[in-house]
């Protein structure tokens, strides 16, 4: 399989029987007052729930679980914001082999000790792609690991398009499914299974206003990139790439922004109302139904809640000193 | 019936089926992490996912949905440490019918807020039993609604056993059943459906040290009644009464206490580990399992997630001054 390939229908449904052993089939909730409130009917894919808290154990267990025997004993490498580190260290545990990951020194700890805490090897950058691509490019070299990458992977895509599979089969009649996007793992991952199984069904993609690169590049129609921009979405920082701009320019029906006030009530009303720990990326989606009400009034929405690995000292609803004090 | 009856196992079996419509069958959800921290096999029933989130809605809804029409009109009233008083002033909504509620002023601003969100009709009294039964007296003289206490009627105690009856269904071969104990309706209701369905299982009652007075009870064989006692697991501050320690007596096990620290602790690992919002008395059986890892080894057992109630700006593993400086 060549590291550029589109990835295709059969190569998701290769993924899901190859992973099924190492992920969960994670539940969909529903709460009658969000969907008061939206005016939608809102089923919630609850990946906070998976392997790791993040859908991203689909994708980097294909990965992993793919390679040959030779390939593997060398390990895997990748850099990350956290949460496909979390989930590459997590499948790499499960295979016995080693897992090197470079992670920005700003990451929250607690996605840095997770990785470690799955047996992963952690090497520290600045929080900026420049400084993150540098810095992996010499543990590869070091290592010989086989890179995966966050999302523009062929084998990660189809891995994450194992959700939206999934989520067809415990929900009928869905008109649209909205996930955040950083990268485009997810979004590409759905409009690969949605086009192909479900292609009545639109995909929506919700991104924060402070990284709100794939927006723009999709009102541009090329790849704009940004460099280390903020927001309390931390896994949304990073930038469309080829084979996940593929899937967004082709499939994606419109990309909301939100803002981080906007961002973090949903997250707080996610936890007060479903009693679910989701991070703040998985509110994102919420943030753009509850600013764009008039966009999916009466609809069925399948909404992904990408994970749950948040800081529990320091929630962003919180003074921010709060962490500090301690 | 009489309201100071024994409920029977067919009280019980009657309200499932009436409250059915009003109350969610809760999932139970598992985790490997914690079952290799305990060397149990931990099943948890997640009332925090229940109707006004808590098993409370089970009993409340019995009670309301059992009175006939002509007492109905005149609505229900409580006192409770809050999330009976959610739960009732839910059960009355549904029903279309007044719900007064006697809380303490040191309830939970949360809690009192959902009240009021419900549509109940809340008076504050001082935080210690004789003062809330004081408060109470009048405002039941002045309105002439039902009484629906939170543990000591049998209408309560029957619709609490339906989540041991759940479980049951959705679990096999459970050695033993484990929830916290305040005033002891849901240790009762658990007590009732066990030992007329799976006299094989046994009930564990787990309470924090800092408010001991049914472990005190069950020690010496009889009622010990303490006013005001103080802790982090702010539903099991109240004592408990004849009807529950019919229960109680004749049908627990055993009664592990716990520490203040021990609580909060095992609160911040469900939160972290199963990624769901769980309130501090939820953590106390699962602290008890931590602390009496041989009493519980290699046993399949039933953890009672009691709710999932908290103040998100008061979590309870910060900084106390949190709250405060908002």
């Amino acid at each position: 399989m060549s590291d550029t390939a589109i990835p295709t229908v059969e190569d998701m449904l290769a993924a899901h029987d190859r992973i099924r052993p190492y992920i969960h089939e994670t539940p969909v909730l529903t709460s009658r007052m969000l969907d008061e409130l939206t005016g939608a009917r809102l089923f919630f894919k609850c990946e906070n729930f998976q392997k790791a808290a993040a859908f991203k154990a689909r994708g980097a267990s294909n990965a992993v679980f793919g390679l040959s025997e030779d390939r593997a004993v060398r390990g895997v490498a990748t850099h990350s914001s956290g949460n496909h580190a979390l989930s590459l260290a997590y499948a790499a545990g499960r295979r016995g082999i080693p897992c090197h990951v470079v992670m920005p020194r700003t990451a929250p700890q607690a996605k840095k000790d997770a990785v470690v805490g799955y047996g992963g090897r952690i090497t520290e950058c600045e929080p900026s792609t420049s400084s993150r691509e540098e810095v992996f490019a010499r543990v590869q070299a070091e290592t010989g690991a086989d890179f995966v990458h966050p999302y523009n992977d062929p084998r990660v895509i189809a891995g994450q398009g194992t959700c939206a599979r999934e989520l067809l089969s415990q929900v009928d009649g869905l008109d649209a499914v909205i996930a955040p996007i950083g990268g485009g793992g997810m979004v590409s991952g759905s409009c690969l299974t949605l086009a192909a199984l479900a292609p009545g069904t639109k995909v929506y993609a919700a991104e924060p206003e402070m990284a709100d690169d794939a927006y723009r590049s999709f009102k541009a129609g090329h790849i704009i990139a940004d460099d280390a921009p903020q927001t309390v979405a931390d896994g949304l920082k990073v930038p469309l790439k080829d084979l996940t701009w593929h899937f967004v320019s082709r499939h994606v029906t419109d990309i909301l922004t939100v803002s981080e006030q906007e961002i973090i009530d949903a997250m707080r009303l996610i936890w007060a109302r479903m009693k679910i720990v989701v991070e703040p990326s998985s509110a994102v989606p919420l943030a753009a139904v509850l600013r764009n009400p008039a966009v999916f009034a009466g609809q069925r929405l399948g909404v992904i809640l990408t994970g749950g690995n948040v800081d529990l000292d320091r929630l962003p609803w919180q003074n921010s000193q709060t962490g500090d004090q301690k």
